[in-house]
């Protein structure tokens, strides 16, 4: 099975999150589950906090990473096409909330979920959460919005 | 000057963001600007999101660490005594929140500026923007939570 990234077009392939042509990236990997979406992901010993614990900046990324892909995903299911079809549909962040619900354990994988709470126009608002050893330690909502065609400053 | 990650106890020191002993972390400095507080991070070229423009979460990381640097700078000044004076006041994230405004250029040095919007029994809010070349690109706000003398997940 083919996760969302590696549909992604080469000009959106070189995230530090997710891009999978960006070797010193974290080449995150997101696939469906039924109607979620789910994310695993190996924390690395530099990815600290307070020791033991996980960096809440890694924790935002892949949220963030985790949900835009989740977005594409759903946009495309909406047309009832595959990831990698023309004209490809491309996502960035709005808006990224990241509620810390207890600290996350670093060692263990993580697994992040996500969910696609709305769908309207070229918006799509995305839950994910954050589980480590069945605990759930921090919850996302995103804001992705379609990419224009001119992405410029 | 010192900054303000330069004054953090050994035991905080290792965050990715913002520790100076994570070797291969960010190691961001925060100083006071009057009633503002600065950090300057140049982004590195994997940082990359779209080619051209940087990622969103190093600046959601950015900002996290920047604005937990300031509530931590701002109970001190609060209590009138240094930063590195008994007992330590320590700070983690309860909640981030960021709004991607425009694509933030991949190139300069980014500013990021914060500010204390309360400060009210353990709990610090602060807002944080990210500048770069003159123009705004986000806007973040921390709920900053003075951290427990026993961090356990």
């Amino acid at each position: 099975m083919r996760a969302f990234q590696d549909t992604y077009p080469e000009n959106v392939a070189h995230c530090y999150g997710c891009g999978r042509l960006n070797e010193h990236g974290h080449q995150i990997k997101t696939y469906w589950d039924g109607d979620e979406t789910v994310t695993r992901f190996q924390p690395q010993p530099e990815h600290t906090a307070i020791p033991g614990f996980v960096y809440g900046g890694l924790i935002a990324s892949l949220i963030d990473c985790h949900s835009t892909g989740t977005a594409a995903a759903a946009a495309y299911r909406a047309e009832q096409r595959e990831m990698d079809s023309e004209p490809p549909l491309r996502f960035v962040t709005g808006s990224l909330h990241v509620d810390f619900l207890k600290p996350t354990p670093l060692g263990p994988v993580l697994e992040l979920r996500g969910r696609v709470k709305e769908l309207k126009g070229r918006k799509v608002m995305v839950e994910s959460e954050v589980w480590v050893d069945g605990a759930l330690t921090a919850r996302g909502e995103v804001v992705a919005v379609q990419m224009p065609d001119t992405f410029k400053a």
